[in-house]
């Protein structure tokens, strides 16, 4: 009767050691994060955002390193629809950087934005508003 | 002498059972704290502002649930103005959810607005900034 | 052998007094963090900024004072420019109240602004984002 004990018990150990490194190594690979929202038409506001997201994520590298969520809300959802080739490269970029980027399913219903006209990329939210509360509860930075 | 000390002891003890009680069942009833502002004239954030508080109480409806305090500083004041009747209906219907709505003393006194000129149902805070540091100080997030 | 180590006792007993006391005093003079932005171009937001800090300072005042920074980023960095003698005045008398003034680095670059163009009594910081993300990860509230 022992043997299986033991065995679970060295099955669980090693499942706490395994589970203890990879939370130590999320905390070593990021320290800082950060929520933006997007919730301007076209324009400056939406070249600004890919340069801003870019720039704090170099200027946090050295330090611990950054997490980065936007958060696309109201006519910011536009940047996220797919017909919109002029950012594709840019936003891509970001996600393979390990941004995520959220649209707002409270926007999408209002504007008639369905899950096949954005990015195949983009990742979805019930609420942009919410996400945003949500991510400052867990400890997340906020940029307008 | 022991029959009173364990008396209070008692008393202690269901007290400590009530405060719990009701700790338990705010935590239970509110989960989700957020201080919006509105500081831009009147226009389309108006409009949005009543939208979006109603957005995210209804995403967070089923998650805990949401206190909600609108602070108004800048021009932002006049949306609270009793004049100001075409949002009365929808102003008195966050009043009935529970919604706060904070008109801003500073943005009063420099606009010559009188607690009478504000529709009965807003609240006054010394200072719409300093309101919303406060919010953030016990926890609440904040929506620009 | 005793006494050496006595007074060793006594150095960090000492040393532990002073720290306790610095500490105290400091959060009994300042009670609330606040970390502003300014990243609009020249015109109302920039009157407003100065009034808006002058206002919080004042209501919190009397309920523990505050620490404030403004953090100019984007066009907002123009503020700060020496040439910019119309605000020069009041952006020193923020200094002389305890308010730091920032300059974001990133903007500096970007606009080819360099040291000696900037008010004297500016800060620099790497970039004005992420001096925005690290004052709200140690507690401080933020205000767009």
């Amino acid at each position: 009767m022992k043997k299986p004990l033991v065995s679970i018990a060295s099955v669980a150990a090693l499942a706490l050691v395994f589970v203890s490194g990879a939370v130590a190594q999320t905390q070593k690979t990021v320290k800082h994060h950060i929520v933006f929202e997007l919730n301007e038409p076209e324009g400056a506001a939406w070249d600004s955002l890919v340069k801003h997201v870019n720039n704090v994520r170099k200027a946090l590298a050295a330090d611990g390193g950054s997490q980065v969520e936007v958060v696309f809300w109201g006519p910011g959802l536009n940047m996220l629809l797919k017909k919109n080739t002029a950012y594709e490269e840019r936003l891509k970029q970001l996600i393979d950087d390990g941004v995520t980027l959220s649209a707002c399913q409270n926007a999408m219903h209002v504007m008639n934005v369905k899950s096949e006209d954005l990015f195949p990329f983009a990742t979805q939210v019930d609420s942009g508003i919410a996400q945003i509360v949500r991510r400052q509860e867990t400890g997340w930075s906020y940029i307008h």
